[in-house]
């Protein structure tokens, strides 16, 4: 609801609003349309969208009409920055001369924190964000802000399946680490090769099959009765081990 | 704007309810009269608060009118937990066998950070948090709900003045670390003897006369161009390294 009701800003109604910005080549996080409506002009907006590879969701017209009146079946969410591709956040690695730093987001829900990790990620060094397509928070003005502009300058990758994704990653010698309970401790595990962390949502957190596939689980240790930490936090921390890491920063041991 | 609509489930409004919820021992965040309101069955109230040391705000009547209808000139907003004593939170180090670990929270604003620094607090094994009682998210349902129930475990000290407070725990034998920018690099500080970490708010950060009492200012290296951290990721970095360090757990040095 909070989402919805933030999103009003990012919203395109009506068929030849969406179709301009369609032309326009503002960025848009997606259109959606009417369930069943397929008359009339929708078939051109639906053909700009594949060809433009902009995801499109069918929702319910209730949906619809609590974003926004007149919509004529059809809403356009805005996005606040164009997405990248994954060539991009390697070529930003190579640019650098340093080996890819990556943040993989599993079907992130709350803004909040895809703009607090995308802040972290400037910070510490990272060179970009995957996203998936379905099932995520998108770079929505929301975002925008709870990054704190950090959305300018690292670049986010929206990808249509995460499992593929994070197999090519492997091919291309990325190590691929997974936040979650029960793996080892975060600062026991030497990062300074090329890494992407995979983050989980944050109620369910890494999904079983991306959990498959993460060479190593990474987890803090819960001195307390909690047994998680908020996602954008446990990434912060992996993050900042990450950068220590790679800047050389020595820790204080005993 | 957001806080505001989120405190509505915790508003108590007019004068009966409001004197019942005192009298009731429920624990509450603070009570807002509005202004220059004094006649009738508001004097009682006011003293009943003074008695229970409940923080009394006074505020223009549209922001009542805006909470709640039918306010009678006031209303008490619910905490979600009792507010702990500085003692307590020394008496939980004691209780551990621990040198005090500490959070101080510098006129933080948002609910989901306090939230989160609850939740990272508790699981990095801290003995308590303090915040001040003037210009400060208190312990809303939201701040509940954010901390995924870590307020349950985690007392939480509501002081009158910071800068006192600090000069009280220095006295005390903790030292005090500020988060803020150009200090020493987070994990190059020895953080195992009784220490406080100071987060200043999200926009203005640790506040002058603050930062003036701490011993030791500690920051992140920032590789971008953003200068700081979401308050409650930067604080969950430092929290964890001090959970590092007091638990022996060596990092990977070069």
């Amino acid at each position: 609801m909070e989402q919805e009701q933030k999103r009003y800003e990012d919203v395109i109604a009506g068929r030849n609003a969406v179709m301009e910005a369609l032309k326009s080549g503002r960025p848009l996080d997606r259109v959606m349309v009417a369930k069943g409506d397929r008359q009339g002009s929708i078939g051109p907006i639906i053909a700009k969208c594949r060809q433009l590879n902009v995801p499109i969701k069918e929702v319910d017209s209730r949906k619809l009409d609590f974003m926004a009146q007149n919509h004529q079946g059809v809403i356009a969410v805005a996005a606040c920055k164009e997405y990248a591709k994954l060539e991009d956040l390697f070529a930003l690695a190579e640019e650098r001369g340093e080996k890819p730093f990556f943040i993989i987001c599993d079907e992130l829900e709350d803004p909040h924190n895809l703009g607090a990790i995308l802040r972290t990620a400037e910070a510490a060094g990272a060179h970009g964000v995957i996203v998936p397509q379905r099932r995520s928070v998108g770079l929505t003005s929301t975002v925008y802000k709870a990054s704190a502009g950090a959305v300018e300058y690292v670049p986010v990758a929206r990808v249509t399946n995460i499992t593929e994704t994070i197999k090519e990653l492997k091919k291309r010698g990325v190590w691929v680490y997974g936040l979650d309970m029960d793996g080892e401790t975060w600062c026991r595990t030497d990062m300074r090769d090329a890494m992407a962390l995979v983050v989980g949502s944050e109620g369910r957190g890494i999904s079983r099959l991306v959990k498959e596939q993460c060479d190593f689980i990474l987890s803090m240790p819960m001195a307390g009765q909690i047994n998680s930490l908020n996602a954008s936090v446990a990434c912060g921390i992996v993050l900042y081990e990450v950068a220590r890491q790679r800047q050389g920063i020595p820790a204080i041991n005993q």
